[in-house]
C-alpha cells in the first residue's frame, strides 16, 4: 500500500498549501484530483486561484463524484493529491447518491493504492449546531467520512494558521 | 480523587467512541450517565444508535440536569462516562436554570469523586460568530464550562477525525 | 526582532487569559492594545469584563484600525498584547479599508518590533460554510490573516478548553 495522508483543518487554515508541499515531497511530479465543480463565479474564482498556485509539475484530473475510479485510474508512480473530501461528499449528497457506500468503497480503494495519496478534508463540526437540518446531516456525514478515511490513512495532520499538528500516528 | 478526563472535539470527531474506550480501560464495568433527552425523532435516533454501540458491560443513568447528583449517587468502584456536558448546559439554559452555579457545583463534585469520571464535551466556538444572540450566549457559556471543568480534570483530550490530541497534562 | 507569539482558538477557549499570562512572563509591565470598539452594550460589557480582570501592571491603548501605528508607537521595553486580530480585521472590512494591504504592513511591522508582541486571534473557519456571502468572505480573510501573521511569529499556540497546544515551532 502506498503511503496515505489525510490533511484536515478549518477554512483557510493552510491545508491545500501544506498538502501540495507534502505531495511534492513524495515525488517530483504529482497528480491533482479535483473534486470541485465551478457551479458559480465564487467557486470558479477559487478553483482558478488554486490552479494558478500549482506549477507545471502538476497534472489535473477532475473527479467531483467518481473519486475511487480516479484514484484507481491514476495509480502509478506519481503521488496524488485529492482536494477535497468535503466537496466530494457535498457533490454526492446533492446528487442524492449513496455517500455511505461510496465512503466504504473509497476506504477500500485507498487501501489498494500502490502510489501515495494525500487527501485534503475540512473541519466543519466545531461551530454552533446549525439550525438547518440538511446542514446538520452534512456536518455529521462529513465527520463520519473523516473518521473512516483517517482510520485507513497512515498519517493525519490538522492545520492551524498554516502549521500542521500531527494527529496520527 | 478518582481520575478525571475531559474529552472534547467537534461534531462526529470520534469523542464518544474514544470516551467509551477510555472509560472501559479504567474498569471492566462502567456507568453511562446520559444528559440527552429524546425531545425529537432526530435525537431519539441518535440516542438509540449510541446505546446500540455500547455493550452489556454498561449500565445507563439519565441525568439531563441533575448531573452532580448522578455522579455522587453512582460513585463506587465503576468508572462513569458523562455524555455530554454541552447537552447538559443546553438543558440548564433551556430550563432557565443557573448554569453558572451548577458548573461550580459540578467542578466541586468532580473533585470529590472517588471513582473515575470521563466527561465528553463539544467544541462549538470555532465557527463564525452566530447572528442569533441566544446562540452567542450558549457558545460563550459552553466555552466557559469547558474551561472550568478542564481545569479540574487530570487530562484533556481533543478528538480530530477519531484521534485524540492530548491537551493536558 | 522582539519575540512574537500568536495565540489562536475558538470563542471562550481561554485565549485572552493565556495571552495575558504569556505577556506578563515577558516583562513586569505590559501594554494592552485593544482592537475592540464598544459599538453595542454586549461588546461594552465584554470590554469592561476583560479590563477588570487585568491588573495595575497594564496600560491600555485603543487601536481598532491603526494597529501597526500602535505597535510602532508603543515599541520600547514593555511587551505588548494585541487583542484581537479578528476584531481588527472586522473593523477594517466594515470600514471598507484595504485589509489585505494592512495585513502586509502589519507583518512588516511585527518583524521590525524590538519589544515582544503577543497577538490574540480567533479560529472562525471550523464550522459549516456560512450561507451569508459576507460571512464567507470574512472567514476566508480571517484565515488568511492568521496564516500570514503566524508565518512571521516565532510561536503559534492553539487554545483548547483553556490549555495551549504548541503549533509552532
Amino acid at each position: 500500500m502506498g503511503k496515505s495522508i489525510l490533511i484536515t483543518g478549518g477554512a483557510r487554515s493552510g491545508k491545500s498549501t501544506h498538502a501540495e508541499q507534502t505531495t511534492l515531497a513524495l515525488g517530483p511530479r504529482a497528480i491533482y484530483i479535483a473534486t470541485a465543480e465551478a457551479h458559480d463565479p465564487e467557486m470558479a474564482e477559487r478553483i482558478a486561484r488554486h490552479q494558478a498556485r500549482r506549477g507545471a509539475e502538476w497534472r489535473t484530473i477532475s473527479a467531483p463524484v467518481e473519486l475511487s475510479d480516479a484514484l484507481d485510474a491514476s495509480d502509478g508512480e506519481a503521488p496524488r493529491l485529492v482536494d477535497c473530501l468535503t466537496l466530494w461528499l457535498s457533490n454526492l449528497m446533492l446528487a442524492d447518491l449513496d455517500w455511505d457506500g461510496a465512503t466504504d468503497a473509497l476506504v477500500r480503494t485507498i487501501e489498494a493504492q500502490r502510489a501515495p495519496v494525500v487527501i485534503v478534508t475540512n473541519e466543519v463540526g466545531a461551530g454552533i449546531v446549525p439550525e438547518n437540518a440538511l446542514a446538520r446531516r452534512f456536518r455529521d456525514a462529513a465527520g463520519l467520512v473523516n473518521q473512516r478515511v483517517a482510520r485507513m490513512c497512515d498519517e493525519v495532520h490538522l492545520c492551524v494558521a498554516g502549521y500542521p499538528i500531527k494527529v496520527k500516528p
